[in-house]
């Protein structure tokens, strides 16, 4: 937002910008909507795409045998695991399948980094600070981990091609208490934006002054494309290239494929990381569900299942991630108050507004029933200092709700734009 | 075995015996067999039992309109919730539902314990030591948890009604580094025993130097009974009456319920205990499988409906108990080389042999192709100090196999003893 805000308005007409808005505002209260815009819910529409995962279920045996019902199997099922190995573009064995939540397979990572230690390194909980690198704005629930466990996090400015590497190099190499990066290295939550090779390469190869230094590969989103097919750069084959193999454990689910809550969610990673995190989880548990994996495995059969499946998601999604950015631009272009993201893919849409503003239109927002993710949330410890970014998710409302909602938003960041300027004006 | 072994038996009797064994060692070994009785697994015509879970599924919506395919609800649907609240008798705010393993559950608790700590406690981690007891024998996979995590394992006697409650009280008044005690109260694994009310209530009043000592009550057997349905005194009832209302964690899950590797396990507690552990696992995780809840929550309905489930576990089960006590019985008895179990629910048979002689049973039941669990498991460290628990899990194999395998231990038996009683009357 190089360009003045409201260029060419004087200013009787920005307050005569600001009475409409007002009007506008109050029109929209008057609606009582009652609309949470707030995660990247899947709709209902797609949820019901899954549902054929529960039909003419006539067994419980695996390709080789496995009665899934049983005890047994702690790395997951062949089927299954044959399957986010395509994905995740890894090999069977350097893959573990788990329960539900590929968030807790991180979380469970860094618990045990802090209880056990990560292969051939001590436990964190020995050190006196652990520290993790956060390419900001980016995932809340990875920030929140973080601050349970006492993590120290290092905002990284995020670019159109990924996390500020000239800066992230510079960390790691002087740091040792450095221990990770978070990343969601495609259809970023929430810019959008998937990482170059360059980037991939350089947290490849990069030195790290830790040598238990882990890239957090948080692939969410790796096959969901909202348009064409965009593919990123196998940061496993880099780190072997580069004589890292165990630099990197990578993360994908089902969620946003299957059921949000119910799917199936896998980690992969070197061999000797995969053997090593086997010998903990060994203990901790007994086998993850391996019903739900022959379940998933038996629906979606291969990778070009999923990708067939994916385009029906995107049919849903496309509409609403357009309606968002249409009536944004529709109201909001050439005023430069409001730049936001058109992503190709993932679940949200990026907005930034005026310094100073995104709790502001946040709070006005929620005065007229729409309720967005929380101001600061992409930001470590829920603080964005300058306070700009909000993350729209557009994925859980019918479309005509999202208009709704998206109307309202607009208006909202006017009023707080207006006011902030008018302000100032008086001021001077 | 206070009695002489082979009471009446003079050297000669004594060879013409073992040549005998010997022989019917050779014949068993013939036979070619390959049967593993090392787990307490469920068979094939127990799962079979629960098939009606994925019967006739139409929809994903709870009773209050929740859709399970979707994010949300971190404790658990609340009708899953409501069964295990009569099971164990809890109120439904003291209990979380998770995911399939309570094994996993309670490694979560010691986890977080040490990386976060208990309700107003310091973390484990940052304590110079941590001790729990184990009464014996005991659950080997309790004792691989404290392993993995350092935790000093004191052993406790086992007796036919619980812990030896005044080695327990004694410890835990002195020692404010013992953190917990390992608890099977019901059909315990693997004698079988079920503790006593006065056990019960001890454990609920004793004096604990350690403000944030837990009594992790392992209830996995609570409803598995073979015979007639016996109780448990409610431990968190009287812990409440004894003003330790948060000493207690509670666990059960439905693995032999429904299905060992995919069914639904919980935690239950004092509710301040709850609410601590919900602020943690909040960010640990998003929600557990609330579509296995649910197909949970429509098959078993409530709790009379697991317990008409469990009457045919039951009459599966008990004709295999049976035949291992009868065999056993049949073979050894009088011979003063054996005392078992006859548990009246549960999955074990607890089988002692001489001191010495378990580790050379199992490892001649193997060489006639009978895989038993390792002697030593069901003490810390896997090493049981006079030699002479076995566990013997009767349910995976069908009866025919069962009788084959216990007529191998009691010949191997036969042999260890004999060879024991041999050499001793050669070294005399």
């Amino acid at each position: 937002m190089n360009m003045k805000m409201y260029q060419g308005f004087n200013r009787e007409q920005l307050e005569e910008r600001m009475r409409m808005m007002e009007n506008r505002f109050e029109q929209h209260k008057a609606q009582s909507l009652k609309l949470d815009m707030s995660r990247g819910k899947p709709s209902k529409e797609q949820l019901d795409l899954s549902d054929g995962l529960f039909k003419n279920i006539t067994n419980f045996e695996s390709e080789d045998g496995i009665d899934c019902r049983n005890y047994g199997v702690i790395d997951g099922l062949p089927e299954m695991k044959r399957i986010f190995a395509q994905m995740l573009e890894v090999d069977q064995d350097e893959l573990i399948v788990g329960d539900s939540s590929s968030l807790n397979m991180m979380y469970d990572v860094i618990a045990r980094a802090y209880n056990h230690g990560l292969m051939n390194a001590e436990p964190w909980s020995r050190l006196d600070k652990i520290k993790f690198l956060c390419p900001c704005p980016g995932y809340d629930r990875h920030f929140a981990i973080c601050e349970l466990f006492g993590i120290e996090m290092i905002t990284i400015p995020m670019n159109e091609d990924g996390p500020d590497m000239d800066m992230v190099e510079a960390l790691v190499a002087e740091d040792r208490s450095i221990k990770g990066i978070w990343c969601v290295p495609k259809y970023s939550n929430p810019t959008g934006i998937i990482y170059s090779d360059e980037v991939v390469k350089r947290l490849a190869h990069m030195r790290t002054k830790a040598n238990d230094f882990r890239v957090f590969w948080d692939n969410a989103y790796c096959v969901h494309h909202l348009y064409e097919e965009n593919s990123l750069l196998n940061i496993l084959a880099e780190c072997k290239k580069a004589g890292n193999a165990d630099r990197v454990f990578m993360f994908a689910s089902t969620a946003k494929i299957s059921y949000a809550g119910a799917g199936v969610a896998a980690m992969a990673a070197s061999r000797d990381n995969i053997r090593h995190t086997l010998g903990q989880i060994a203990i901790q548990t007994i086998n993850p569900n391996k019903v739900n994996h022959l379940l998933h495995a038996r629906f979606f059969k291969d990778l070009d299942g999923i990708k067939e499946h994916m385009k029906k998601h995107a049919a849903i999604l496309r509409p609403k991630f357009e309606t968002v950015t249409s009536i944004l631009k529709k109201n909001l272009e050439n005023l430069n108050i409001a730049r936001w993201t058109t992503p190709r893919g993932g679940y949200f849409i990026s907005l930034d507004v005026p310094e100073g503003c995104a709790r502001k239109v946040v709070a006005k927002a929620r005065e007229a029933g729409v309720t967005l993710t929380k101001a600061g949330a992409t930001f470590p410890y829920g603080i964005e200092p300058e306070d700009k970014n909000i993350r729209l998710a557009p994925s859980f409302p019918t479309p005509a709700e999202l208009a709704s909602a998206i109307e309202i938003v607009c208006t909202c960041i006017e009023l707080v734009a207006l006011e902030k300027i008018l302000l100032n004006e008086v001021n001077r």
